[in-house]
C-alpha cells in the first residue's frame, strides 16, 4: 500500500479525556475513533489488526475443532426470561422493542441462543461432542466506559459454547479450548497467564480460568508465583499452609494471662501499631458479618484481609453482608472498632494465620479498649478454622515446593468456562444418552475479547514515540521510508524494493507522502511497522538502512540484504501458523 | 471436513411458513434457522458460505482501491437528527435508549456516521479521492419480514462511501465501484442486470443504478432489452419514441366530429372494452391528480399507465397525488369514471403515445357517457406533451436500434448511488479545495446485500432435489459419497481421495457417516456440493463415479481421473480471483 493512498489520520497529541496509554496510541497512530462513550469506529489500519486477531483466533478455533456460526444480535427478551437471566442482567442489558412492541435483548453473549438452537436441532449422544463458536459484535451497557476499547459497549469477541454427553466429556472440550487459548495468545505476542478464578455470579457448576493479559492498568490484581507457572486470581488464589510445633518461646508466652489495655478511641490497626508500637500481624483482626442472615465473627490477622469468596465457599454461605454498625454494638457491647474475640456469643471463623498466633491483641468487647497477649485455643474457641483470607506478597505458592507469590494486575482478554447444566436444565435442552435416558446437555462456554485485545497488545507492545506491533498482527510487516520521495536514486530504490517484497508475499507500506523527514519518522514510530527500511542518500551507493521497531536495532545494508530481512520476517510469521 | 463430525441438521421437509424456494432450502440444507421473524442464525454450512461471499465482496473492494474500516451498530440520535432522518425514517429504525437515557439507533445505514467521521478528519482536497467500505451487520424492522434472508431485520451489508473533490471525481469513484460489483456478482455466478433506478426518496442528486438478481420471486420489475444489455426499473424504464406522418387514412378519421356514446355504469377499460367492442388501446384514460395541490388531468392510452416518478421528474412536482372522488367530482361535474379531455378546465398532461393517437374514446365529463372519435389537438389542447406512462412489453429499446423491451422480475442485491452534498450539507462536512475555498465532499454510497446474496444465489441455483452451488461461494468443492464405510475397499479409497485432495488445496466434505446411501445421496443433493465423488462396490476394481451437481452429468473413472477432475475444478475457482 502506498501511504499517499492510505486513509490513515495521525494525531500529535491525543483528546485530552484519553485515559489509557493504549487509548491515547490507538487514537494517535489512526487504529480508532470515538463514535459515542464506549464506542468506536476502527479506522482502515485499524480494521487491519482487527481482521489479523480474528484470523489468528478463527485458525486457533477450526484447529482445535470448532465449527464456526453466525448468531443474531438481537435476541428475543423471551429467551432471557426462560433463562432468568432478563432482569438478572440489570442495566448493563441493551432492551429495546420492535415496531410491533416485542421485546429484544443486544446480545452481551448467547448462550440462551445457542442452548435454544441446539435444543431444537441436538437430540442423541451421538450428536456430540459439538463446540460451536461465532467471532460476532456484542453490546453491554457499561456504568463506566472507559479505557477505550478495555471497557467498550459495542465490542467483538469470540464466543464458543461446547457441548457434551457427560462430564468427562466437558473436562475434554474445556482443555482443548484451555490450550488453543494459550497456543492463541502465544502466537498474538501477549504475556500473559491463565488464571483460577472464581465462578461467582456468572453460574455453573464447574471451574473457570481467566486468561489475563499482564499490564498495569489491569482492572484484577493477579497472584503468580516466582518460580513456577501458578496463577490465580486475587478472590481465588490459595497459598502453602503454614504448619509446624509451637516453640519452647512460644510455649511461655501463652502462660500468661491476658492484659487489657486503655485504647481510648483507637479503632483502627493502624492507629493500635501506632500506639502500641507493635506490628500489624501481632494483631487479630475482628470482623461482623451477617452470614445467610445469622451473626458470624471472622477473626484475621491485622496484615491480611478477609477473603469473603472463600470464606463463602467454605462454610456454604450464600448471602454473605457486613453488619451494620447498630448489629456490631448490640452484639459486642462496645463500639464499632473494639470487637474481639474473646467472651463474644457468637461463632468464630477463625483465620488458620491466627490460629497459628501464639498470642494476639484483640478487641475488648468494650468501648476503648483491647486486651493484649489473647491466646488462640485458650482464650477463645478455634471451632471453625480454615483459609478466610487473601493471599499477601511472600505468601508460598500453593503448586510449587519453592516458589512465593507476588502481585500483577491483569486485563481479562478470556475465559473458559464449565457451564455445566445450569442453561439446559432452565431452558430445557435435553437429548438421549446411550442408555436411552433423557439427560441435560453439558455445557461449557469460551470467550475472547477480540477488541479489547487489541488494546492488551498496545498496553505491552509501545514506547514513548508509538506502538510497536508484535509481528503477528502488524498491519503491514515493513515500511519503506524513503527520505526524500524528490531524489531520483531514493524514489527509484524504494519502488524496487516496495515491488519486489509486495511480490514476496509481504505486506508493505511505502511512505510515497512529500512529507519532511522528521514527520515521516514521527509518523512510522507512532504505527509501529516491526521493520523500517529507511531510503536515504546511501540509495545512490545501492544502500539503505533497517530499524526494527522493536529492539531499536539499526543496520546499514545493501538492497539485496534488506530483500533477506524482510523476508525471513515473513518465514518467521508463517511458522507461527 | 468429516460428515461425521460437521454439525450440520438437514430437514426433509421444510416449515411451512417458509415462504419461497430459496427460503426452503435454506432451511432444509442446514444453512440458516430462525431465531425470530427476519432474524436468522447461519449455521456453520450457511457461515462457510457467507464467509465466501464476504471475501469475494472484499477483494473485489480492495481491488478497486477501497479501504476497509469498521463502523458501530449503535449511532447516536442526534446524528440522524442532523441529517434530518431520524423522524423521517419513520418505524423501520430500531431505536433504543442507554442507561443514561441518551438515545440511539440501530443502523440500517452508515451516511451519518461516516460524514461525521470525515468532517472531524478530512480537511484538503488533497486528502481525495477516498472510498472506505465495511462489512457489518445491519438492522431495519421491516413491517413484513418474509423469503428468509431476501427481507430480514438483521442482516448482513458491505456498505461503502466515496468522497471526491469535484463531481468528475464523483463520476469516476462511482464508475470504479459500478464496474466492480459486475465483477463480483459475475464471479460470484449470478445472472444479473445493472439497472438504471430513480434516485427516489433516498434523496442525492445524481444517478443511480441497482444491481438485480433475476428471479420470479423479485419484489422489482425491470424492463431488460432483448437485443442489447439496457435494463432499468420500471419506474425508470425509458423506450424508443414513435414518430411518423399522419396517414392519409388517420388524416380522415379526424376529419369527422366526435359522437357521444351512452355508456351506463361503465367506468372502467375493461368494461368499455367489452361493452364498445374496441381495443384499451382506442381509449384515452384521464387520472385526475393533485400536483403540489393543483388538479392536473393526465392522458394515457386505455392499455398503458402513468408513471408518476416520470411525471414528477417532467413537471418538476414535489408532491403528487391522485385526486379523490369528491375532487374528482368536483372538477369533471360527472361521477368517477367519467373524466375526459374535452372541455376539462384543468391543465392537461398528455402521454406521446396520446398525442399519437389519430382518435380515441375518452369520458364525457358527464355521468354515464363517453365519447367517441376525440381527436388529440383538435377536441383538446397538447399543451403539456411528453413521456408519462411505464414501459411495456413490446416497447422498442432507447439503447439500441433493434430490441424489444421484455419484463422480469429482480431482486434488488446492490445499489450504487450519487449522493452529492446532501449528506456533507446537512452535516457540514467541507474541505478547502485547490483554490482555498470551502467546499462540501461530494459523496457516493454503494451497497451490497451479503446475507440476501446467499438467498438469491439459491433462487438461481437449484432443482427440485436442492441447492446447486456455484463454485466460488460453494461451502465445499467436492463431497466424496462412500456407498458404504463398512466395506474395506470404499472406505480405504475414500479416505485416500479425501486426503489426496485435501492436501491438493481443495475443501472436501467426506460423508463417512453409518448411514443408508439413500439419505446420504438425499442429503448431498439437499446441500449441492459441485461434484460429488460416489465410491461404491467398482472401488474394488479402483473405479468411482463423478456426479456434476450443476450439470447432473455422470461419469466412471478411475481415481486418478477423479483427482485430476477435482484439481480442474481447483483450478476453475482461482481463475475466477
Amino acid at each position: 500500500m502506498k501511504q499517499s493512498q492510505l486513509w490513515l489520520p495521525t494525531l500529535r497529541e491525543a483528546p485530552a479525556d484519553a485515559d489509557a496509554v493504549s487509548h491515547q496510541l490507538l487514537l494517535r497512530a489512526g487504529i480508532v475513533r470515538q463514535l459515542a462513550a464506549g464506542i468506536y469506529t476502527y479506522l482502515p489500519l485499524g480494521r487491519r489488526v482487527l481482521r489479523k486477531l480474528e484470523n489468528i483466533v478463527r485458525e486457533g478455533m477450526d484447529q482445535a475443532g470448532a465449527q464456526e456460526l453466525l448468531m443474531p444480535a438481537m435476541q428475543p427478551a423471551e429467551l432471557w426470561r426462560e433463562s432468568g437471566r432478563y432482569d438478572k442482567y440489570g442495566p448493563e442489558l441493551f432492551r429495546l422493542k420492535d415496531r410491533q412492541g416485542r421485546e429484544f435483548a443486544l446480545g452481551p453473549t448467547h448462550e440462551e441462543v445457542i442452548t435454544a438452537l441446539l435444543r431444537d436441532e441436538l437430540h442423541s449422544y451421538r450428536q456430540m461432542p459439538v463446540t460451536l463458536y461465532q467471532i460476532q459484535t456484542k453490546f453491554r451497557d457499561e456504568k463506566r466506559p472507559r479505557y477505550g476499547l478495555l471497557r467498550g459497549r459495542e465490542f467483538l469477541m469470540k464466543d464458543a459454547y461446547s457441548f457434551d454427553a457427560d462430564w468427562e466429556g466437558l473436562e475434554r472440550s474445556y482443555r482443548r479450548m484451555y490450550d488453543a487459548y494459550s497456543r492463541i495468545f502465544s502466537r498474538i505476542g501477549l504475556e500473559f497467564r491463565a488464571v483460577e478464578a472464581d465462578p461467582g455470579t456468572i453460574g455453573g457448576d464447574g471451574g473457570t480460568h481467566e486468561f489475563m493479559a499482564l499490564a498495569d492498568i489491569g482492572e484484577d490484581t493477579i497472584a503468580v508465583c516466582d518460580q513456577c507457572d501458578y496463577a490465580a486470581n486475587l478472590e481465588k488464589a490459595e497459598f502453602r499452609k503454614v504448619t509446624g510445633t509451637e516453640t519452647e518461646e512460644q510455649h511461655q508466652l501463652r502462660t500468661a494471662e491476658p492484659t487489657k489495655l486503655h485504647t481510648p478511641a483507637i479503632r483502627k490497626i493502624d492507629s493500635l501499631v501506632h500506639a502500641l508500637g507493635c506490628e500489624a500481624s501481632h494483631i487479630i483482626k475482628t470482623i461482623i458479618y451477617l452470614a445467610d442472615g445469622a451473626p458470624l465473627a471472622v477473626l484475621v490477622r491485622g496484615d491480611h484481609e478477609v477473603n469473603e469468596i472463600k470464606l463463602q465457599h467454605s462454610l456454604s454461605i450464600a448471602g454473605l453482608e457486613l453488619a451494620d454498625a447498630e448489629t456490631v454494638e448490640r452484639i459486642t457491647g462496645a463500639a464499632v472498632g473494639f470487637a474481639g474475640p474473646m467472651g463474644l456469643a457468637i461463632p468464630l471463623a477463625v483465620d488458620d494465620a491466627v490460629t497459628n498466633m501464639p498470642i494476639g491483641i484483640a478487641g475488648a468487647n468494650e468501648t476503648d479498649y483491647h486486651w493484649r497477649g489473647l491466646r488462640p485455643g485458650i482464650d477463645f474457641k478455634l471451632a471453625i478454622r480454615g483459609d478466610f483470607r487473601n493471599a499477601v506478597r511472600g505468601d508460598g505458592c500453593p503448586r510449587c515446593q519453592t516458589g512465593q507469590l507476588v502481585f500483577r494486575r491483569g486485563i481479562e482478554v478470556g475465559q473458559v468456562f464449565k457451564l455445566g447444566t445450569k442453561y439446559s436444565e432452565k431452558l430445557n435442552a435435553r437429548f438421549i444418552d446411550a442408555a436411552g435416558k433423557e439427560q441435560p446437555l453439558i455445557m461449557g462456554c469460551y470467550g475472547i475479547g477480540i477488541s479489547r485485545l487489541l488494546s492488551a497488545v498496545v498496553e505491552q507492545h509501545h514506547d514513548a514515540a508509538g506502538i510497536r506491533w508484535p509481528h503477528a498482527i502488524a498491519p503491514y510487516q515493513v515500511h519503506i521510508v524513503p527520505v526524500s520521495m524528490k531524489d531520483q536514486h531514493q524514489a527509484e530504490a524504494a519502488e524496487l524494493l516496495y515491488e519486489k517484497l509486495s511480490a514476496g508475499g509481504l505486506e508493505v507500506l511505502l511512505d510515497d507522502r512529500e512529507e519532511r523527514p522528521g514527520v515521516k519518522f514521527k509518523d512510522s514510530d507512532l504505527i509501529g511497522i516491526p521493520l523500517r527500511i529507511v531510503v536515504g542518500k546511501a540509495a545512490a551507493d545501492g544502500k539503505v538502512e533497517l530499524k526494527w521497531r522493536d529492539t531499536g536495532e539499526v543496520k546499514v545494508v545493501s538492497l539485496e540484504e534488506a530483500c533477506s530481512a524482510a523476508a525471513g520476517l515473513k518465514q518467521e510469521q508463517d511458522s507461527c501458523l
